[in-house]
């Protein structure tokens, strides 16, 4: 396919890292470019000695480096609204992490500056979409198989919640997979929700209204129900169970090795989001880097990173008051399609 | 343990005929004494010339034939009330298949007169509590290895509903078992109701709203969830996932037989609830016959046939109004205890 | 049915007091009319007030008490084979567990004896024909959906060995029950045994050859093969694969519950023979009284157990010479049908 | 890590081409500079219009190619030993697909080459060391998690055999990858072999020994066998259960996705090799492709390669013998370690 495609990735931290890492050793047809981070030891740090690459302080000047085609963008949620009309200005292509834009009002900023230059450039981190469990659920349901869906029952738990997680934090950042999960899976967006609080559990920080019960309603009628459990203590599980007219499917309950020992047969739980979805992040920035270098963009986009800003927002909403929150999105631009979600 | 229990059998339909099978040929210890129906040509026929039973048109007729111990009331339950009242009165034992009674006012006379008696005698026939799943999940959760409960997601699918079924009757029919199991899993009341009706399935009779989705809240904070789905399609499936503040554990997903043929590894799905829990009302009788030759009742009682009663009857105003709606139980009497159920 | 069918059993150690249990407690349609073991306090304590039963020291002495109609022989297995004998005598109906007789030799003298009487009188003690998930596997197996059987892998595994337990008992006690499982799933004999020992473990009694390794050939060409370790240490497990030509289905490997706690997703194993096939032994013994009062005998017969005793004196050859080790029936008598087992 | 590796290909078959595809697309660090095969139309069609690579119908003349740094040896068996001591002349880094040489004597002869030039160069395309279940198996038994370990029981199965497949080759074809993963899980060299042949199907071809079941003993006396079946019809299945003193362990029973409908529940079993193992040949090239860019030989060497090819040997000898066969490996040359593999 010709030239590799250099890429300037914004943010040096945990997942800016890892996604250096992913394009100089697991993926084929780029090389790391250019990286930013205010702190420039960092992103010396991160690079570890990768040759061609130069440093900044500033996105704008990692953007404008020489040999930069494209830009990862993983640094904190505030900056992304800025990097991502950057690159637009620059016409390039981005991989943005979720949040795309933590506040509804940005995130339609994007959308519309995408809008208006009327190409596609954004493609948005939900790796879930390339989760080999998801594929074959979404390619089950696409295919007929289960009749319609009706309701999906959805499960993510973590061994432990990071410090200074919020309970709002339960919503906007780990159900926010669940939400582009189940506008993908469904191909419906999601019209109202409502966040119930159980008892919380003793071993969750004082204060955290954790674990969540979330219900989605959809605009043709389905039901998403999420258990979001993020001081659970035993691994970290992601399931998903659809049930459609005529039968029903789950992803999420696989296991590598089953072992007996001790009076007891038991499968390994992965302890990490990571571990569990690995293969997901290589398949989505290969995929990323190979319909890049062929001019398109095929995976979730700007239109979804709006979505899921608007339906977290008004999960948070429900959550503070208990009640249900109805879901008001803008009206797609056309760019985005009729229903292509 | 000396004499056979004498049993009188009300009501020969589906059910009263499996129980006179079961108790002549399956459980120890017991031998039908006489059976009631209006129609008495179907308990002759039910009856199957089991020698040493008499028949009668009359329930208070087979309470007082020669050789009676003990009653089972399998009759429709609007005839529930007026039969352990007449086996009250006399002083017999009785197992009462579910509803005890259909209306809270009346299940609540049943438990005034019981508890004017002074002494229990009545057993109601939620035989979830003798299916080997649920007795295993018990004493997990009360042996404290998952810590405390918060959670309980149950799934409870038949392959198709009879004629005549109506949306009230997922609720006061089918997920009376789950409200029974959840007050008896927890040890908890349940304290409000919320039905959520997701698109009806094109497979379920039209007006039917099937499936719908209950969600109950309990006195000290767990959540209840139940999807409850009569015309799924594909199997009978009762399903019920604890989650604790340490772990989780999940009945229902086992299997008999593990087959690979033609691209597929599949495991048979039960069509019926007769098979999927055979063995638990065949234990549920083999108790209630070993604990009344020994004087004792062990099993549910009216209590929580009255209580049952009740979050049904709040379940089906919740499916009529959408909204939440709490439960409201009379005083217990100190015939029940405490907290004990 | 009539009249209790009253039972002598012979035997009074561990598993004729649960047989006792069992027809008293569990089973329909029986009594215990008599009970011999040469040590009568024992009898007595295994009958531990039992009305209407009365104790013998000798075996002959129960079998001519007032109201036996039956016999159930839980005595060591060197007492069978005159048991039986007397049985036949007095043409009393036997249910024998196995082995039926230990040596071949002995074990012909039943069937010839019983062929002289012209009609079958005993049922051996296989228990596993009774179990849910052999008798799915055999139904699978009889309907063709595996096509023509190639092959069973057989698992048999135990948490210790009791003492005195001897490298030969894995075969004849342990395996047995395996060499009946084929040939009742097949439907063919047995026609020659290899006997392999692997490494035995540490933690088994010093010079006990555990685990073995066992390969029978059958007399249309399928292949058996046992792993057999009684020194297991983690559980109880009994799994049978069979594979045909369009397919494979494998038993054994269900749970009741699966657990997640502490990084691992759990299900229990069964510790102990009487817990994992509890049910089994409820229908061998329910269906036993059935036929007996019905004047029937549709278990496993003498035939049965005397091919079981000749494959299994082949196996302990195998082991002591390392070698395959023809195996050699005597003609069946026409009692028992051209090939029905 | 600087420079792309540039890989000779050699063989532009089924293989070559997926190899060449996924120098290409999938792995980081490597890009194909040349490749070779007598039909040079296919080698062209298999490279499909990739820049950079040059075109050859000679082995030697690829190695000799400019931009050369290692070479993958894709072509036919018979042709590996050429092409490897060529790439030895060379000093070029090797990975080879199985089997390395399909003679032993051919076999040795790489090995003492390999030996006297005094270092590493060879890795043979044993990918199951690189599947997920099996590292995570080897990693339990290093760990002693198991005990000592006693047996493995394997399967091998596959829907259908390609055209002019003999029974040898289930041997050395098809169980060469169960006797590389057996001698690297358990770190023991195999040292006998004896082939067992039940009933073959009758939808295997006419003359075809299908299935067969294969014992391998190793040098502290553990014990495996290993049932392939070539023509099984529905799926391939590769599965493994080690057992050791305390405790048992399985992989290959996974599922991605669990699907309920038309009363069964199903779980998808995959058809073909390349989708089982997709991601364990990707990691088998990417290890390789940093490995050699780093200077190292991480992966199972040529003696691995011997060692699988006298063992096959001696197992397609039991076949034809019906014995048992021993295996007789040659002194193993320092620079393969005391007992490394």
């Amino acid at each position: 396919m010709g030239e590799l495609l250099g890429v300037a990735v914004l943010g040096a931290g945990h997942m800016g890292a890892d996604h250096i890492r992913r394009l100089d050793r697991v993926v084929s047809g780029a090389r790391v470019a250019a990286v930013a981070d205010p702190d420039t030891a960092r992103a010396e740090a991160a690079l570890g000695g990768i040759g061609g690459a130069s440093v900044h302080g500033e996105a704008e000047a990692a953007l404008a480096a020489p040999g930069v085609d494209a830009v990862l963008i993983a640094s904190p949620g505030p900056a992304h609204e800025e990097a991502l009309l950057a690159a637009f200005a620059r016409g390039l292509p981005v991989l943005c992490e979720k949040p795309m834009v933590p506040d509804p009002a940005g995130a339609l900023r994007v959308v519309e500056a995408e809008a208006r230059l009327g190409r596609r450039l954004a493609q948005i981190g939900f790796m879930r979409r390339y989760d080999t469990g998801y594929l074959r659920l979404k390619a089950l349901l696409d295919g007929g198989e289960l009749g319609r869906p009706l309701m999906l029952h959805c499960t993510h738990r973590n061994v432990s919640s990071p410090p200074h997680f919020t309970s709002a934090m339960l919503i906007n950042s780990s159900v926010s997979h669940e939400i582009d999960a189940a506008r993908w899976l469904l191909g419906q967006e999601l019209t109202a929700v409502t966040v119930l609080r159980p008892a919380s559990s003793a071993r969750s920080p004082e204060g955290l209204a954790d674990p969540q019960f979330v219900l989605f309603e959809t605009e043709r009628g389905a039901l998403v129900d999420v258990e979001v459990f993020v001081n659970c203590g035993f691994g970290y599980q992601v399931r998903c169970e659809a049930v459609g007219e005529t039968g029903s499917a789950r992803i999420g309950d696989d296991h590598g090795m089953l072992v007996t020992a001790r009076g007891r047969a038991h499968e390994e739980v992965p302890q990490d989001y990571l571990v569990r979805f690995a293969d997901a992040y290589d398949r989505e920035v290969q995929s990323w880097v190979d319909a890049t270098r062929g001019g398109r963009v095929t995976g979730p986009g700007a239109w979804d990173g709006y979505a899921a800003s608007v339906v977290a927002e008004a999960g948070v909403r429900s959550l503070e008051s208990g009640g249900r929150v109805p879901v008001a999105l803008a009206p797609r631009p056309g760019l985005y399609g009729p229903g292509g979600r």
